[in-house]
């Protein structure tokens, strides 16, 4: 299928948190037309979809879809199942947290290249990070290669019209700081985002849970004020 | 994680049509244990699932699961969009139908491996054939061997415990009636399966698309009687 535009087009997925924001600021910044791609896996928390549409819409993305997608049903995760979030723990732990949604970015690019294909975009964007999330498989380099390799060989667009796939993950090998500046850098009101895995009745983000703790680290490093505010730990 | 048994186990995807049943039979034949994997993504029809529900407990699947996706936010196939299903055309066309979906058997592995991780599987069966979906990308070998490579880099179970994921397509190479054949011979009832895109209001298969065609084409050649009757085209 084509583009709609003759502009080149990218995919993006956006969680509506820092790191997807900054990547579709990214894009966004290369002249990308970028059609947006949030998936609804049974979060426990709709904050963070309202977040998405949010900046969807800051970002003026060609087109944002919401698939919903009920994770709760294979389970194995503190996100998707009956499962704790962890709070207070040592951040910086190398092994697999439980908040790790089993094949999550497999399944998050497998999306994605379907809405690529219907869009006629050839850039996948994706906010994974070898830094903060080196636990988790589907973060790494040697997994985002090896879905490009898939994508030559999984579509239409690939096959018959010569579609070349490139998954693009710039955020790879930046710390939470790295990343904060890059998007305050392109005009990124991070007070769009949210990130909080756990937020109170109040609304607030807990301040916490792992990601609010990478947040308020990363903001800390990055001398930067978070215009998002946390409940006081 | 760890099997819930000692014997080894596999993950399947069973849409309740003919195919995925016959692998669901034969993964079981081997002696596994089979934890079957039905994707509800946005079809016109509840009937295939009940299907599906039949099969699983007919089988004495370990476990099933079915995860709701709604792929017709994405769109692009006269299955899950507004787009008419075809009927009576030439079969043995070599160009994709539009029944194809974007990136379906993408999307499809992923969730069976992430099922297979929290499960304890190393082998996922999927009925994807060469013959009867040519026009399809990934209905081909290279597509699955390229999802298997995949899958040794994207679980924690694959980097971390040693797990092989193998790709299972026991169908590949086999004609409908071959198909129906092997299943026969293993006890297959396929009146409990379902195959027809476009069921009437009777209830019944409507004997006219793609999916009837070739179901009714195989059991002519493979000398046997669909027990699951069809409208009259």
């Amino acid at each position: 299928m084509q583009p709609m535009t003759d502009r080149p087009a990218a995919a993006v997925l956006l969680s509506g948190g820092l790191d997807s924001t900054t990547v579709l600021a990214i894009a966004r910044s290369e002249g990308l037309e970028c059609h947006c791609l949030t998936v609804d896996y049974g979060q426990r928390h709709r904050i963070e979809l309202d977040a998405a549409r949010r900046v969807a819409a800051a970002f003026g993305a060609a087109s944002h879809r919401i698939v919903a997608l009920d994770l709760r049903a294979i389970g194995g995760s503190a996100l998707t199942a009956d499962i704790a979030v962890p709070k207070e723990r040592e951040l910086d732990r190398r092994e697999v947290p439980v908040t790790y949604v089993p094949a999550r970015n497999t399944v998050l690019l497998a999306l994605l290249l379907g809405l690529a294909e219907v869009v006629g975009a050839e850039e996948l964007f994706i906010g994974a990070n070898a830094v903060d999330y080196s636990g988790y498989p589907d973060c790494r380099p040697a997994f985002l290669a090896a879905f490009e390799r898939l994508a030559a060989v999984a579509t239409v667009a690939g096959t018959e019209h010569g579609a070349r796939y490139r998954v693009r993950a710039p955020l790879l090998e930046l710390g939470k700081a790295d990343i904060i500046r890059r998007g305050l850098a392109l005009g990124v009101d991070y007070g769009l985002t949210w990130s909080c895995y756990d937020p109170g009745p109040d609304g607030l983000a807990c301040g916490r849970c792992d990601s609010c703790r990478l947040r308020r680290r990363g903001f800390a490093e990055a001398g930067a004020r978070d215009p998002l505010p946390q409940a006081r730990g």
